[in-house]
C-alpha cells in the first residue's frame, strides 16, 4: 500500500519534506541539504508526529554528516565526530517529549561511535536514517494489520491530531489502522478533532482521509462528548507521542479529555504506536516530560488576534492518559491489552 | 456594582449595541433604529448570549413599534399588531435553543395584545422592552450574589464560553458569580476555555475579566481535564441557554464534556442562569432543540482557512448536560440541589 502523501524523503544528497504549516491550502515542498532547516522545521512543526521526528532528525544527521565538509573543516575522525555529537544535541533539543528523537539520535550516535574512518561514518549514517525510515513504514503496515482487526463493518471511528502518513514514514498509526480497515472494504465512519491548538486533525487528517475517499466529519474539540453521549461512536483510536512501561500514554493535549468521556459512555479507547515509542526507561505517566507552546499558537492561530493582547495563556502540547483508561495499546508487534508492562 | 462594558443600550429612539464578533481587536457599537438590524445581529452572532438575546429582541419589538409608521401604514390598531406580529416571528426565528428568546417575545405580544390605541401600544412596549432588560439585571446580580456563597477564597474556577456583561442585561449569570466573589475581596483564580467554534470564551470572557482585574488564563478546550488531573480546578461555572423542569441543561457545545470530566474528576459542576431560562414546558433535555451553524465557523472561523475545502463538518451550537451532573442549579431566586423539579 502507497502512501497517499510522502512527508519526508531522501533523495541522495538532500531531504525533501513537505511543510505543514501550510497544509491544506498550499502543498509546499522544501528541499534542503541543510540539518539546520530540518532543526529548525521540527521546532515550528513544519515537521510533526513522534515517529515523523525521528526519521527526520536522523535524516537531518545524515545531511549533517556527507555536508560537514563545507560546514566545518575536519581533520579527522575525532573532530569530525565532535560535530555530529554538536548535530545530535542540536536536533535533540527541539522538541521534549516524543522519546523517538532521543532513540532516533540514539541509534544514530552509536553508528557513528562504531565507525572507523569519515567516508564510513558518512554512509553508515546516510545507511542507518534510511533504515529508520524504512524499519518505521514496515512498523506502520504492521500496526495497521494488527488494528484492523478491532474495526468492524459499519463502525463508527473518532480521532485526535494526526497520526497519518504526515506523522510518520510510513502510513501511520492510529490512522493506518483506519486506512487499513477501509481498504480492507470495511464500511467506516471517521469523525476527527480539530485539534487546537494547531488544528492538525482539520489541517492535516481530514485532507490525508478525504485523499483516500473515507467517510470523514470535521468536529471541533468540544464536540466529540456530544458525539458520545448520542451512541455515534463505536471507538477512538489515537496516537502516542512517549509510552510508559505500565502503559501511561502521552499524547496530543486533548487526548486524556477523550479517555475519560470513553470511559464514562463505555467506549473502547486505543492508543497505536510502534514501539519505538515505548520508553523502557519511564516508568509511569508523571515522569514523561510535558512540552509548553507559545501563547501566539492560542491567540493569533487562525491568522487574526483572537484573544486580548496581553492575556495570560497555558499552552501544554501534551497530556497523559492513565493506562488504566486505555482499553488496548496497538503496536507493530501485537496489540496489548492491561495490565501493561512493557519491561518483560 | 456598574458593568465594565454596556452590551445593548435603549438611547430612547434607537438601540446601540456592541458588535460582539469584532472584539477584542475592535470596540465597535452600532446604532440603529432598524430592529432587522437587531435580528441579524442576533442571527449572525453579533450579540449573543441566552439572556441578551431576549432583551435584544424586545428592544427590536420597540423599535419597530415606534418606528412602524415608516416601515408600514398603519391604518388601525389592528394592521399595526399584524405588523407586530411578523416582527415577533422574524426575531423569534433567529435563534432556535436559547429559551430567553421566546420568553422576552411573548411577554412582548402580551403587553400589544392588552393595548387599546397604536400610541399606548407604542408606550407600552418600549416600556416593557425596558423592564425586561432592567429586570434580567437586577437578576444578574442575584445570581452573583447566591452564587458566590459557594465560592471560597483561593479557589480556581474553570468557565466556558461567555456568560458576562456581555452575554445579559446586566452583570452577567455564571460569570456575575464571578466577579462578585472578586469584589467581595476573595482571592480567585479563573481558567476560560475558548469555546470553538465562535472563541466567545477567547474573545469575550477573558476582556471582560482583564477588566476587572481578575486573574484570568486562557486555554484550549482541549486543556480543562489536563489541568483537573492536576488537581488545579476546584469548581466549574457556567451559564445554561435552556433549563427542562428536570434539571437538565442546554449550554454552548463543550459544556456536557466538561460535566463529564468533573464527575470524573470529583469537581462540583454549576450552572447559574436566571429564572426566565428555565423552560416549564419541557419536562427533560431530550425535547430541546439543537441548532446546528455553519461550516464555515469551524473551517474559515478567523480570516483563514483551516481546512480542505469540500470538507464535512457538524457543528451542534449546543449540548445538553443532564441533571445528574449537576451539582447545583444557581438562579436569582436561590441554589437549586437535585433532585430537581421546576414544575413546582
Amino acid at each position: 500500500m502507497n502512501s497517499v502523501v510522502k512527508a519526508i524523503e531522501w533523495l541522495g544528497e538532500t531531504v525533501r519534506f513537505i511543510d505543514q504549516t501550510k497544509l491544506p491550502s498550499e502543498e509546499v515542498y522544501v528541499e534542503t541539504y541543510d540539518y539546520r532547516i530540518i532543526a529548525e522545521a521540527i521546532c515550528k512543526l513544519r515537521i510533526r508526529g513522534a515517529p515523523l521526528i525521528g526519521v527526520a532528525a536522523a535524516y537531518g544527521v545524515a545531511l549533517a554528516a556527507i555536508h560537514s565538509s563545507t560546514s566545518c573543516r575536519e581533520k579527522d575522525l575525532q573532530s569530525f565526530s565532535e560535530n555530529i555529537y554538536r548535530v545530535l544535541d542540536e536536533l535533540k533539543s527541539t522538541r521534549p517529549t516524543a522519546v523517538n528523537l532521543c532513540w532516533a539520535l540514539e541509534r544514530m550516535k552509536r553508528v557513528l561511535n562504531k565507525s572507523i574512518t569519515i567516508e564510513q561514518a558518512k554512509q553508515s549514517l546516510v545507511d542507518e536514517a534510511l533504515k529508520i525510515n524504512h524499519e518505521d513504514a514496515a512498523m506502520c503496515s504492521k500496526i495497521g494489520v494488527n488494528g484492523a482487526e478491532l474495526v468492524q463493518h459499519g463502525n463508527t471511528i473518532l480521532t485526535h491530531c494526526n497520526t497519518g502518513a504526515l506523522a510518520t514514514g510510513g502510513e501511520g498509526t492510529a490512522q493506518s489502522i483506519i486506512t487499513t480497515a477501509h481498504q480492507q472494504g470495511k464500511s467506516i465512519k471517521v469523525f476527527v478533532d480539530e485539534t487546537r491548538p494547531l488544528l492538525q486533525g482539520a489541517r492535516l487528517t481530514t485532507w490525508e482521509l478525504m485523499k483516500y475517499g473515507i467517510d470523514v466529519t470535521l468536529i471541533t474539540d468540544n464536540t466529540g462528548a456530544y458525539l458520545m453521549q448520542q451512541k455515534k461512536i463505536d471507538m477512538i483510536m489515537t496516537g502516542a507521542d512517549r509510552i510508559a512501561v505500565n502503559g501511561d500514554a502521552a499524547n496530543k493535549i486533548g487526548t486524556y479529555n477523550i479517555a475519560v468521556l470513553a470511559r464514562f459512555h463505555r467506549i473502547p479507547f486505543y492508543i497505536a504506536a510502534p514501539t519505538s515509542t515505548i520508553d523502557l526507561q519511564i516508568f509511569s505517566g508523571e515522569n514523561i516530560p510535558i512540552e509548553e507552546r507559545h501563547a501566539d499558537e492560542v491567540t493569533d492561530g487562525f491568522g487574526k488576534r483572537t484573544a486580548p493582547e496581553n492575556v495570560k495563556v497555558y499552552s501544554p502540547a501534551f497530556d497523559i492518559t492513565p493506562s488504566i483508561l486505555i482499553t488496548a495499546i496497538i503496536t507493530d508487534k501485537q496489540v496489548y491489552y492491561p495490565p501493561y508492562n512493557f519491561s518483560r
